[in-house]
């Protein structure tokens, strides 16, 4: 298959992903005050960028594989939409964080829920990486050391997530910001070594 | 038409109608228990996963068909139209069985309508291909014989739905696994031949 | 700005409000018996065919006249995005028709938006080519002809829909066919005159 | 990272947040009669239409600022998201604006939330071209007069809006018409200079 329609399939479900994100903040109920009701539901708020950046980040490490590799066998292409399958289902846990931090109960277990999705997305593109560097299809030295971090922040998130749920945010978060500074600071450090 | 803005507006399709499918998995009610809420809608995650793999692999078909396929003429513009048409509906019958599964009634029915959506899918996918062949646009060797699998799996789950929906949804879930397979086995055995 | 980008919008554009279409077709409620249900929501069906018809022949015309001009200028792009305005919202009649049609009142007024929109989007695709023709834009000769159709059909189909909606559906069902069979006959002629 | 898979991946959150934007136009609820109901949610329309047009010129100017980058490095990858961002959540303050307005009351308070959500995207956008000119990375003289447009207009009518909420939207339109009237203009006089 081609690289460029594997490509455009994948950047259609994470800019369609990204967007959906949108219906995790509600209108809220015209029968209240709207100031109070936009306030209180400041943990939408604070979803919908999290997971915004976090769709970011993936499809910025995907768009970096796909570069780096010759071309997509079969498998990679399962494995690529194995991917893609939990990206798409973000919504979803994006939603339980929203709502169930602003009806202020069962937290921790929409916390875990979105923990869980994050890991089993991080597996998928372990399992994708892996694959490739198994077969050798990368073109160029690829390291697989920055996508460990996610195949251990985000399992150790869900599971801090059980005991407290706003550092399991943070640590989400936190894994967001990780994968958009990690290749600033790579270009610094080989802008220096020149 | 070219082929190109054919296939961009085909992997616009398939890439939105998968990643509304997260749409069959409600945020669940918040003035009850979010565990016991969770665990008691696992319908929506199987139909989910069905519904995203078979998308997956209709688009892994429909991007085999194009690529083996000179150019376009309109009938086949139209006939893509119409595998298009029944592929944007898929998120209805998901949302069907994954709300019909959990409420507990009329869960034949749900499945029912799943595999006559598929059956129509199928429908259209082999009338394009058999236009196709009939009127010599295809550039390779292109054997229907794959295809005829969902032709014949699909209306067969669909009947099996009326008696047994447990089993139905296996076949349409094995549907899916067999075309993510069937490739793997070809190329082994071509990798093996050579 | 190059065409290949205004493409790439446009057809983002047709694909999304395509897909959004299968959201006029609910999963009925879980209180109620499902068969009767989907039997009562026909006109859901019938409505996600038309607009899918529609949406897929605007798009086809739309691809013809992008391929036909030589290159878009600012004005030309406005048009197009207020062709692709009336375009995004078309499912909100078709929503409109599918639930008056079910419930069975204000089914006049609803088919009577619907044709609204149409002519609306009929207006613009005919501001855009006539512009188009004006500038001397188009780089082969190019017939206004068969777009005069839609501005002739959908506000005839608005007015008809004041005392016969079922006769103006039937309007707005026949013009999306006879877009998709015009190029065909042409073609047919074309290839006997050869 | 090429330009080419970060206009696609912009080009879907633009097609996708356009699209969706339809959704801020409900069906009216079928226990009443249609005609007024339309009628009433007239604020549905404006805000659509005002909403569309804005996403539109964000695609255009986006359009013309990537076109006069020579590449994108990760820096501007992230400033790039961030204006996407931005750019998504715009369906959000669009359906609050329509519904305030139809019910009358809190009007201001969701003129004032639209407004805000437009300040953060003007200074999304400035901060990207910014940097891009700090940077040396457009290939063309490139002004940053224009954009400094909506960096004024966006703030001054989210201050209206707590006044004057009228007024505050008729600023949001004239800014998106503004855009698109602009380029005319430049054209026009670049044509008589010439």
């Amino acid at each position: 298959m081609s690289k460029s329609r594997a490509e455009a399939f994948s950047d259609g479900v994470f800019a369609v992903a990204a967007t959906l994100l949108v219906f995790s903040i509600p209108v809220p109920d015209v029968h209240a005050s709207l100031g109070p009701a936009l306030v209180a539901q400041w943990p939408s708020y604070a979803a919908y960028v999290i997971s915004f950046m976090t769709i970011l980040v993936i499809w910025l490490n995907h768009h970096a594989t796909i570069d780096a590799i010759r071309s997509l066998d079969r498998p990679l292409l399962l494995l690529n939409g194995l991917v893609l399958m939990t990206v798409a289902v973000i919504p979803f846990p994006t939603g339980l964080v929203a709502r169930y931090l602003e009806v202020g109960h069962d937290q921790a277990l929409a916390a875990f829920a979105y923990g869980l999705t994050m890991s089993g997305m991080a597996l998928a593109f372990t399992l994708m990486n892996s694959y490739a560097k198994a077969r050798h299809l990368f073109t160029t030295p690829f390291s697989l050391l920055g996508f460990s971090t996610g195949m251990l922040a985000y399992p150790l998130g869900t599971v801090i997530a059980l005991f407290n749920y706003q550092l399991a945010l943070a640590v989400y978060a936190a894994t967001a910001v990780f994968y958009m500074v990690l290749p600033l600071l790579r270009e610094r450090r080989m802008r220096q070594s020149r």
